[in-house]
């Protein structure tokens, strides 16, 4: 089968073996999106050789549902698996970035405990924004947002639209702040209020929440300027290596930044089912899996938001 | 009257006129202690010239009261200030630290509403320890610890053994870290489990809650690597300048940094009166107020721990 492979920082589609591991799903990917994360492991982040693609919607082989899957594997014996929080099990596998071939690939295979059905009425395309989705919605199991908070979101790509929606839809006054005009018209048509950084930066120390999804040094300082004493700074976006922190802002002004990563996939399938979430505006082009290699390129192209792989 | 002044990063004990504010209540000094925060105020941090010192036991001129003093002096106006939240006032004067003289003088004024009286059993030496143990108090207001977490204190000096005793108190299996073995030996009475850096530096990933409060880049990295995920690493020591922090750990294992700098007096005299916190360990030397530059030498000597003031 096809499976679009990052081997020593080297991209590649290639013909290999279809996964046969008789104790989990074997699930044949419809269509599976491209994550930043994606971009950065191709440039080494997290060490990972094999398939990557992490954010797909598949039928399972041997019954023909249509389903989604949690990324994360856990080993099921250490007590984080046991509560229920795979997620964090310090053996887990995850697709496509960790230990596990993932999802730009003709087929893939998750434990079956991590498939969820997807409803009949949900197209393919919307499908595949599950699992960005959930991890939007994930803020929210990590920082309470209520309708009398403010709450920026600092970067206009695909994961801060998706952020900028949900924390729109909790009832917070929003602000999405970023550089492209094109982007934040998507954020702007849901009416949410869009600003650029040099605007934003006016408005120090007046936000409950600040979400930083930009993942760069510089949205990190502005978010840190943004949010109020005792307010709440999430780290939504994985950064290679390390950014500097000023310690006696966090200190003095006694800010909490919280990291964020994935999060549960039931909320973000129902607000899709309900159409809550414009993701249609957030693809930007489609390629089937053979060209994978050139879909990655446009995905790293400025001004292009989600890349669709067809297998 | 006597007090000990900064003036642009120089130090020195001068005669100065008596605060005659009206407005304010004129507290009589009968004992001050010298924080790490003078030493790094002394070094130039937060710009502040005058005098300096916030740890204070002493009378009101007025009643005769001995009292201690919450050292953030609000607008009064403000949305913080009506809240009851004076301490994060955007624009507070905070004593001996920001536009405001301080308590290693014979004098001090603050609002009489900052005052707590001090109860009578109570030794103004032992009073004097109010604040900073607030400030580690303060740890559980901003982070619920239970007897079920396991939580490591790193930093043996002054303020890490009082959260280090805090913390402990609360039944959480607690851990000191510190280069010490005498100041180690002061937690390690109170039952408290100690170990190096070196030797903690094996438990990583184990710790619900982490306080940082050795204030150095180590310190920090060390922290970091013992949280366990979805833990809480509670940043205790402002530190001059930026350090590095590694976004991905935060983000991935979804560790949540949290801010903590000063906490209501009101728990700290009580556990003072109580006598549940070994404080007499921490007094390493007293000396006159006109002694103060040698004073704050030797605060800053390796090995010495609270330094007390007496004009």
């Amino acid at each position: 089968m096809l499976a679009l492979r990052v081997n020593k920082k080297s991209l590649s589609v290639r013909d290999i073996a279809k996964p046969d591991n008789a104790e989990e799903a074997l699930v044949r990917v419809l269509v599976s999106g491209i994550c930043n994360t994606d971009l950065e492991i191709a440039r080494g982040y997290a060490g990972f050789n094999g398939t990557i693609g992490h954010e797909f919607v598949g039928v399972v082989e041997k019954t023909g549902e249509r389903v989604v899957g949690e990324i994360n594997a856990g080993c099921g014996k250490c007590e984080l698996c046991r509560d229920g929080d795979s997620r964090h099990c310090a053996t887990r596998t995850v697709l496509g970035i960790v230990d596990r071939d993932g999802a730009h690939a003709e087929f893939l295979q998750l434990p079956a405990v991590n498939l969820i059905r997807v409803p009949d009425s949900l197209p393919d395309e919307h499908a595949a924004f599950t699992e960005p989705l959930a991890a939007a919605c994930g803020i929210l199991e990590r920082v309470p947002v209520t309708p009398d908070d403010r709450v920026a979101v600092i970067g206009d790509g695909k994961l801060g639209l998706l952020c900028g929606q949900v924390i729109n839809l909790s009832g917070a006054t929003t602000l999405m702040i970023g550089k492209h005009d094109t982007k934040l018209r998507i954020a702007a048509r849901r009416g949410i209020e869009t600003s650029t950084p040099k605007e934003a930066a006016k408005r120090t120390r007046q936000y409950d929440v600040v979400v930083e999804a930009s993942g760069s040094a510089s949205g990190f300082k502005l978010a840190l300027d943004l949010v109020r004493p005792q307010g709440k700074l999430v780290l939504k976006s994985t950064f290679h290596g390390t950014t500097e922190i000023n310690a006696a802002r966090v200190v003095v002004d006694e800010i909490s930044i919280v990291g964020s990563r994935c999060g549960r996939f039931a909320p973000a399938l129902d607000l899709l089912k309900r159409n809550a979430i414009d993701v249609d505006s957030l693809i930007s082009e489609e390629y089937p899996l053979a060209k994978g290699v050139h879909a990655m390129k446009r995905a790293r192209t400025k001004g292009v938001l989600k890349v669709l792989l067809r297998p």
